[in-house]
């Protein structure tokens, strides 16, 4: 197994951690975010300024991919990196959580799943297997092992069939990659077991013994209560080994993040920041904003001052507002970069503080004012 | 009144002629097309990429800027320029237009005209002398002045009596700009008169002998056939005087704005290239192209080769059609870039064209392609 993360220093009182991950894109520093590019773009910004903003790992979804354009298309331009023109790091997932959440009927075999696309209504078949080849086609730098997804209220037996499920499409995933020869990407395989403590144990102690350059954690995030999220989490990260890098998947608000930064994880994704953000709300030190509200119909004001992104430096809230009541695109565009280029603020500042030592009072403050407003 | 308008060429064939126009925000070259800003906004496209491709003239709608945000929202922020963040010229309309066009009860005096928001329903009322004031609030570069639109249809009792109207609003318009001692804008006052010779030649006469430092033509290209517009068009045309801005509102496609350049018209505007690549479709030599089609799945080309803008130096018409296949706002965003840099480097050719003196010449072969796939 190639070891790919570098553990740069450690803080003081948490498990909070600084690294690097080397990928075949380029080096990623840690803790970091990652934007989501479903459909190969991540919505309503250029890739340009994604990059500039300093991103230089982002998200594509191997289900909507595989269903739209196809591999066929992204194929002939030799990966997605080419064809969305974006020359950093992707990350793929496996397409699991999109098979089990979306709409549509699906069956569930130990070779793989059927289901429909949500699109169509079309039938396909996902072996471990194939999800793998797709994201070779893909080119991902970082692909994941097709897992069976739970919801959070199903039954102990349930949720020990889909793990053994997992485990069994884990392990033929790490084998398959070792019989592709000109396999770039790095395999991550997903720790499941749904909210049962011996099922998060033993997957968690499944995933470690596999022989990937990394460990992605799934099922939390959606929709149990924030302490059993924390519970959870760390629970499982306790459980991990500290040379690889550990993936969260599905978490993009600032108070999860920087809970799972406490944890000694490091990198993240989630579609919030960017959905948020075409719905008008905005995050700021003092939590998030509705721009939409009439309380900005006047405000000269930037959404955060200090910030650099092209919202905050050039336009006022009342603009925004604006943009947003006449339900202009260009508010949405605004407010994505204004979103993205927060939370790459706010990694920059959460590793800052684990280089001084002092994550645990950067987090108790920032949470404090993060919530304070809240309360309005 | 002072001469905003040079002109430093004539086509030897053709009334087609190059310019300039001196304006509050600088210097316009003309022929120029104008991108519309309806609410403070060009859609889909940053302030500074419409700066970056060239333009240095864009619409904002007087109608939709009084309804929302409202004149004491940019009024506080000392007109439309700082408000919105550009910083070069801005033309507004008078809203006649839309006041006529859009749903909505509407009640017509001499002494203004009364209406309903589109948004709302709640009602409003517009003097020629309000609409002045507005826009003076908005610090328009060019403004217009309130004019009574009518459909094509109407009897020619109708069209007098909104011509004499809109005669007597111009008049007004005029003398009221003449009482605001600060007004740094330019008053256009436009040309009506409906689809009646008689009646374009008293309005194009009374419109001349304004004290205006430039004209427009309006209720053209509003449903008359091609044949009737490009009649109309040089038929009132050849009654304005040369030494004024000859400005056609509400064209904008490659036919239209070449018919307008070769009568010797220096400006105009359209929502067309900007709502049309929201839509998908896109400019090219060889007449508009749907990039939803079919036939791009696979194609690795640019939407027009030597194109400048980021969709043709950076994407394939294959990521263009995947882009609104998958309803991505990105689609829309990287069109729109297309279409105003493909307008603008049309209006450079043109006056290039000019400069040659072959301007018949260039149209003739422009048009022969811009046609000849539009059989396919």
């Amino acid at each position: 197994m190639r070891e790919i993360f570098v553990k740069t220093c450690q803080d003081a009182s948490t498990k909070a951690r600084n690294g690097y991950i080397d990928l075949p894109h380029g080096r990623v520093i840690t803790p970091a975010f990652m934007p989501v590019g479903t459909n190969g773009t991540v919505k309503g910004i250029y890739h340009d300024k994604v990059e500039a903003i300093g991103y230089r790992l982002i998200l594509g979804n191997t289900y909507h991919l595989y269903l739209r354009p196809g591999t066929d298309v992204i194929g002939q331009f030799g990966g997605l990196h080419e064809f969305s023109n974006w020359n950093h790091n992707i990350l793929t997932d496996s397409g699991g959580f999109q098979i089990f959440s979306l709409p549509g009927l699906r069956k569930v075999k130990k070779e793989g799943v059927s289901f429909q696309s949500h699109i169509d209504g079309s039938r396909h078949f996902f072996s471990p297997e194939k999800v793998v080849d797709i994201q070779h086609i893909l080119g991902s730098d970082i692909a994941m092992t097709l897992d069976y997804c739970t919801p959070p209220d199903i039954t102990y037996k349930k949720a020990i069939e889909a793990l053994k499920i997992t485990e069994e499409w884990g392990q033929r995933s790490v084998d398959h990659v070792k019989s592709i020869s000109d396999f770039r990407g790095n395999l991550f395989a997903i720790v499941q077991g749904n909210f049962f403590r011996d099922l998060r144990k033993e997957s968690a102690e499944f995933v470690s013994s596999l022989d990937t350059p990394g460990i992605a954690i799934g099922g939390l995030s959606v929709g149990e209560k924030p302490e059993v999220f924390k519970d959870f989490l760390a629970y499982t990260m306790d459980m991990l080994p500290e040379n690889k890098p550990r993936y969260v998947m599905g978490i993009g608000s600032p108070d999860y993040l920087l809970e799972a930064v406490q944890d000694g994880v490091d990198i993240f994704d989630c579609v919030m920041a960017t959905r948020m953000a075409r719905h008008g709300t905005v995050f700021t030190d003092d939590g998030p904003i509705s721009l939409s509200k009439a309380q900005w119909a006047f405000d000269k004001g930037p959404i955060e001052s200090g910030c650099t992104c092209d919202a905050c430096t050039r336009y006022s809230r009342a603009y925004l507002r604006h943009m947003f009541k006449a339900e202009e695109m260009f508010g949405g565009m605004l407010a994505t970069e204004h979103n993205l280029t927060y939370l790459y603020h706010l990694m920059e500042r959460t590793r800052e503080a684990i280089q001084k030592g002092c994550f645990a009072d950067f987090k108790k403050d920032y949470l404090e004012r993060y919530y304070f407003k809240k309360q309005d």
